[in-house]
C-alpha cells in the first residue's frame, strides 16, 4: 500500500521543490513513504510511532466542508493533515504536537509536498491549546490519540512510542476537553479509539457537551470483534446517533475487503 | 419463519395438553403461532403489539446459566420466557407484564405449553418491581423495551401497541433503574434497543451502575446503518466493552443470512 524509500537509497528521486533532493530533509533513521495519493510524501521514523490504518481510517471517515478549517491534536508524523489536505477542500490544517522531534518531521514532510501554506505544525501540548490557539475558532477538531491508559509496566515512558500509545502526556479527559474548547459552537470532532472504551468515551463527550453523532465500528474480520471505533460527535448537538455500516478490513486472510482499498484510494 | 393458525382453524390440533384441543385457549382475535422450538406455541392478538424479531434476537443474544433465574420486564406476549426456556437450562423464568389482557394471553402460552413450573407470569407495573418481588433476587434480567421517547402524535395512548412501543406508561430510566434493583450482585441485564439512542443508554445503564460489557449490534443489510442494538450489562462491573461482529439480518433482499437462521433454530 505504501511505497518506503530509505535514506540509504542512493537513487535521486526529487519532490515539490524541484532540483533538491527529497533525501536531503531525512535525518539519519528516517525513511520517506509514498502515500500514492496527490504524489504526497511522509517521513517516518522506524524507532518512533508510525501511522497506522487506523489514521488512514479516521482520515476517511471524517467530513471537511469547503473553507473549513481543522485542528488535528497529537498529529504525530502529521498523517492526518496531510491526507485530509488531499481529500478535502478545507482551507487551512493546524496538527498540534508535544514532542518537537515529531513536530519537526512532521514540518519536513509538509515541506517536502509543498504544503506551507495549507498545513501548520504547531509544537504544544494538547493541555495548553487555549494558550496556543484562539478559543473556538475552529470548524474541525481530529484526534488519533493515545488508547491505553493502562500505563503499569512501560519501561520507558519517554520513548516517543510510549507517549503516542499510551496515556502518559495527556488522557482522554484532556483530549476532549481541548476539542470542545477549540472548536466553534456546531464544529465537529473526529475521533479513533478502541472499541473496550466506547462507553468511557461516550459519557466523557456528553459531558464536554460534545453529542456523539456517527459511530463507525472497524472489524478486521466479518466475523470478528471490533478493534477499532471511529466517533463523530457536535459541539451542541441533540442526541441522536447514526451507527454506520461496518466496516471491515479483510475479506479473507491478507485480501482487503473493496471499501479498506477505496478509503486508501487505489 | 412462523406457522400461524388462526381461532378460525377447525383442525383439531393438540397441546401438551393431551385431549384439550388448543383452540379452546383462544378469546376473540387471537392466533396460535408455531416458535418451531421445542415444539412451542404462542397466542398472539392482532390488535396488539406482536413479538418481532428483536425479541427472538435478544432471546440469541441473552445467556443464561444453568439454574439461573430470569426476569423479564414488560413480557407482552411471553415470548421471551418461552424462548429462553427452550434454549437455556435456566431454572425459573418470570415475566412481568402491566397490561392484563397481555399478561392473561402469555398465561395461556405457558399452559398451551405445559411450562406453568418453569414461567411466572406476573401482572404488575415495571416501576414497583421492588413491591412485586425481593430485592437482588434475579441472576438475569432482560428487556425489550418500548423504543420511542417521542410522543408527540399518539393518537390513543391506551392502545397496547402505542404502550408496547413508546414510552407511556415506563420510561428507559425506570427500566434500567427496576433492572439494577432486581439483580443481584454481578448479575447480568440484557437489552435490546435503537442505536440512535446509544449514548443516553450508555450514560442511564452507567448511572445505575450497570456496566455495559458486551455489545452488538444489528444491520438489516451489511451496507446498512444499524437498526437494533442488543446489550449485556454486568451489575457493578468494571468499564471494558466488547462490540462483537456485527448481525447482519439480509444476504440478499427477502433471503436471512446464516446466523439469522441459526438464531431462529431452523
Amino acid at each position: 500500500m505504501i511505497k518506503t524509500n530509505d535514506n540509504n537509497d542512493m537513487t535521486n528521486h526529487t519532490g515539490n521543490h524541484t532540483g533538491i533532493s527529497i533525501e536531503s530533509f531525512l535525518l539519519a533513521g528516517e525513511r520517506i513513504d509514498d502515500l500514492e495519493r496527490n504524489g504526497y510524501k511522509i517521513i517516518q521514523h522506524k524507532e518512533k510511532f508510525c501511522f497506522g490504518m487506523d489514521a488512514v481510517l479516521l482520515s476517511g471517515f471524517a467530513r471537511v466542508l469547503e473553507n473549513e478549517t481543522v485542528l488535528d491534536l497529537g498529529t504525530g508524523t502529521g498523517i492526518i493533515p496531510i491526507l485530509l489536505e488531499a481529500k478535502t477542500l478545507g482551507a487551512h490544517f493546524t496538527g498540534l504536537e508535544v514532542q518537537e522531534q515529531s513536530a519537526d518531521m512532521a514540518r519536513r514532510s509538509v515541506m517536502i509536498n509543498g504544503l506551507e501554506s495549507k498545513i501548520d505544525i504547531v509544537t504544544g501540548d494538547i493541555k495548553e491549546v487555549d494558550k496556543i490557539f484562539k478559543k473556538a475558532s475552529f470548524d474541525v477538531v481530529i484526534s488519533n490519540p493515545p488508547y491505553m491508559n493502562d500505563n503499569h509496566g512501560i519501561k520507558n515512558p519517554n520513548l516517543p512510542k510510549a507517549i503516542a500509545r499510551h496515556e502518559i502526556l495527556c488522557t482522554l479527559d484532556d483530549v476532549v476537553k481541548s476539542a470542545m474548547v477549540m472548536l466553534r459552537p456546531g464544529g465537529r470532532f473526529y475521533m479513533v479509539h478502541r472499541p473496550h472504551r466506547l462507553s468511557e468515551i461516550i459519557v466523557k463527550l456528553k459531558e464536554y457537551r460534545l453529542e456523539p453523532k456517527r459511530i463507525k465500528f472497524v472489524h478486521p474480520f466479518a466475523e470478528k470483534e471490533a478493534n477499532m471505533v471511529l466517533i463523530e460527535s457536535v459541539r451542541g448537538g441533540k442526541s441522536m446517533i447514526k451507527v454506520e455500516s461496518p466496516l471491515i478490513v479483510y475479506e479473507s486472510e491478507g485480501c482487503y475487503t473493496e471499501e479498506i482499498h477505496r478509503i486508501y484510494g487505489f
